[in-house]
């Protein structure tokens, strides 16, 4: 694929430049990139509007086209996601640590830009607008590649960035917007070595199987989360059932929700027909193991399956355990190494649950709705990783960076 | 391959049990298994002698023969790495930061295990015993794939490892030695999602190529050196030839060796010849642009793949350059990241070539032979990283983990 060999080696170039620029430029750069959404805002709405038609005539889902849909607002939103980052501390330059050797060689450990960023998501035209901003504060180009869908609204969004960039001075290349949305550029772009150096999927899990299949570019994989919620003995129960519902209930369709409850038997027969009825009451399906169904017949049965189910849907699965032994083990079992809650009043339990779950994020006594890069602190978010390699959880400016080395010295070789 | 995922199910297992095991019950499984290969030594001997007959009926260079060979100072030495792993700082536990959010939320970012860490290199018994040690230390689990010449040694190893290991009481299945050196076990190990958190080849180009294009797990890429020294205009250049000569023959067939050097055309009159004659002295084969041959006619001529080889030998190509702006020009374009150096007393060009140069370690005035985890202060090493995510130059112990965030709170759900 020429068109994204060609993005890419124009992308490279451009994030060597972007590598040594100083904060105070990159912070002129975002506030021009925030002002040239709002004075583009005619152009990128009409161009949402193309999208949203062709969206409605294929009739896709009313879910999808909401996340589609730009407003006067959602653009003033974008806009705003530009200024908060103006504000965050610039990464790039910290000098992690520094040593000296025996031999006289100073070597430091210096936080640098990637270089060049991918980033493949779907029919969110926020995300550009976010990648974008994120990778330029960190140093970085980025290759964005969005879903078809929003093929209009993203070509008009990165017009307005790039001539933004090219108006304080800064090379528009560091921007780069994939235009072609067929399979064939998608794989193009997981096989682009010579330029790319990291590849992050933003989607569901066929997009993120197909590239771990075919990439060869590093990639950092989000997403999946098949998160618990483990309310122990020795819980308040009101604020289980409040942290439960939370955490189901919040917002379903997104990774960090609960899709499965474990309880411990030693309060299932007040718990659980407790928090079905405020799960019910919250208009979810529940399912659950032949202990619930015993204290609440009217459930659906759970099998096998539910345990491994991502529902991202107004369902959850609840099962009574013999305690926290049994939690530890089912959701290093069954989860997706996501975002895992245990609520307990009991400290020694509350230890062992945070040092023995092998999770992105793990919590005592709060939802796990609270893993996000807005909610941690981050400003915005690059994705949730769900690998242990180089990020793990949520992806702010510092996982948009490497380190080198810099070393001082006066002469020394080898001996 | 119902081997490697049986191993890799045992691994995973292991390595959860691992996670959480102390410094000093990790120590006391390290003294161990660096007293089992002295205790074993007269096994571990007679092993390699079968891979050393082998090797010698199938024609094997010498070179390579030298490194698959073991004696009894070579086992003491393979123990004593163990023994300095001990003495090293454990990573895991290390709460890297600690936050309180508005709401109240606590929020840590802790060191743990990476889980499970595969390594496939070549017939370097070493190896072997150095990977196991660095994993166990950094509370991961290893398998190991090493070459097929020295599958007899390296069983020997592994069976007093992994005896070693279980008589400290800790899960002997936390090294799993691939026994099976066909490329199928390669292959099924490059796919083993389900329990490998990151695999690291160790070897020649053809290797890393293979990994990439096969892996679906993570993977850091290590190993191809094309590292350069830039002699400026300024340098001292006495400090100048000695650097060039260690860099280049301190250790010629390794990746941090140097393959070309640049020479700033104001001195290249009297530095080229100079270099060229100590180079030369040393048995190295010059090759040079048509600067140099014109001051050295006798020299061999350098074609453009010159620029891009990696000799991994006792040859050198050299390029007389228009200064700085060209050096860091020539290395972003065809070094490969590595390790550059640059000779020079002027303050501002030594700045610039640390700023600009895009490479896992950039030195001044020193040799780039010092790429390498021992000489960094880290203990033995995985490898070097020429890769920007998760771990870059030389890995040691920190590079064998990753993090988590464990958040503690009193209720919070999501607004």
């Amino acid at each position: 694929m020429e068109q994204v060999r060609q993005k890419g080696q124009a992308a490279k170039a451009a994030g060597r430049l972007l590598s040594t620029v100083s904060s105070t430029k990159k912070n002129q750069a975002l506030a021009a990139m925030a002002g040239a959404l709002i004075s583009s805002e005619a152009d990128i709405l009409s161009a949402n509007e193309l999208d949203i038609a062709a969206a409605k005539e294929k009739g896709l889902s009313a879910a999808l086209i909401d996340r589609l849909t730009l407003t006067p607002a959602r653009v003033q939103g974008m806009a705003e996601g530009l200024r908060v980052l103006q504000d965050l501390p610039d990464p790039v330059g910290e000098v992690i640590s520094m040593w000296k050797r025996p031999n006289g060689l100073r070597i430091g450990q210096v936080r640098v830009p990637l270089g060049v960023v991918g980033i493949i998501y779907e029919a969110r035209p926020n995300v550009t607008v976010d990648a974008a901003g994120l990778a330029l504060k960190a140093g970085n180009a980025v290759i964005l590649r969005g879903g078809s869908e929003a093929i209009n609204s993203n070509k008009a969004i990165t017009k307005a960035l790039r001539q933004a960039v090219a108006a304080v001075g800064l090379p528009e290349d560091c921007i780069q917007l994939i235009e072609d949305t067929g399979r064939d550029a998608a794989t193009a772009l997981m096989r682009l070595d010579d330029y790319l150096d990291v590849l992050i999927p933003r989607g569901g899990a066929g997009l993120i199987r197909a590239v771990l299949e075919n990439a060869t570019v590093p990639v950092i994989q989000t997403g999946v989360g098949n998160c618990h919620t483990y309310v122990d003995g020795s819980a308040d129960q009101d604020m289980a059932r409040r942290i439960a519902v939370n955490a189901k209930c919040h917002r379903p369709g997104v990774c960090n929700a609960c899709e499965t409850l474990l309880v411990d038997k030693a309060i299932a027969d007040s718990f659980v027909p407790a928090v079905i009825a405020d799960l019910e009451a919250q208009g979810v399906e529940v399912r659950g193991c032949s202990e619930v169904k015993a204290l609440c017949p009217d459930v659906k049965p759970a099998s096998e399956k539910d345990w491994s189910t991502e529902y991202l849907d107004n369902i959850i699965a609840i099962k009574v355990i013999a305690g926290l032994d049994e939690a530890i083990s089912h959701i290093n079992t069954y989860g997706s190494q996501h975002s895992e809650a245990i609520v307990t009043t009991d400290y020694a339990h509350a230890q062992r649950f945070l040092e023995e779950i092998d999770a992105a994020a793990v919590y005592v006594n709060a939802s796990t709705r609270f893993t996000d890069g807005f909610e941690y602190g981050f400003g915005a978010e690059m994705g949730i990783s769900t690998q242990k390699l180089h990020a793990r959880g949520p992806m702010g400016l510092k996982e948009l960076t490497t380190i080198k080395y810099i070393i001082y010295g006066d002469g020394q070789v080898r001996e």
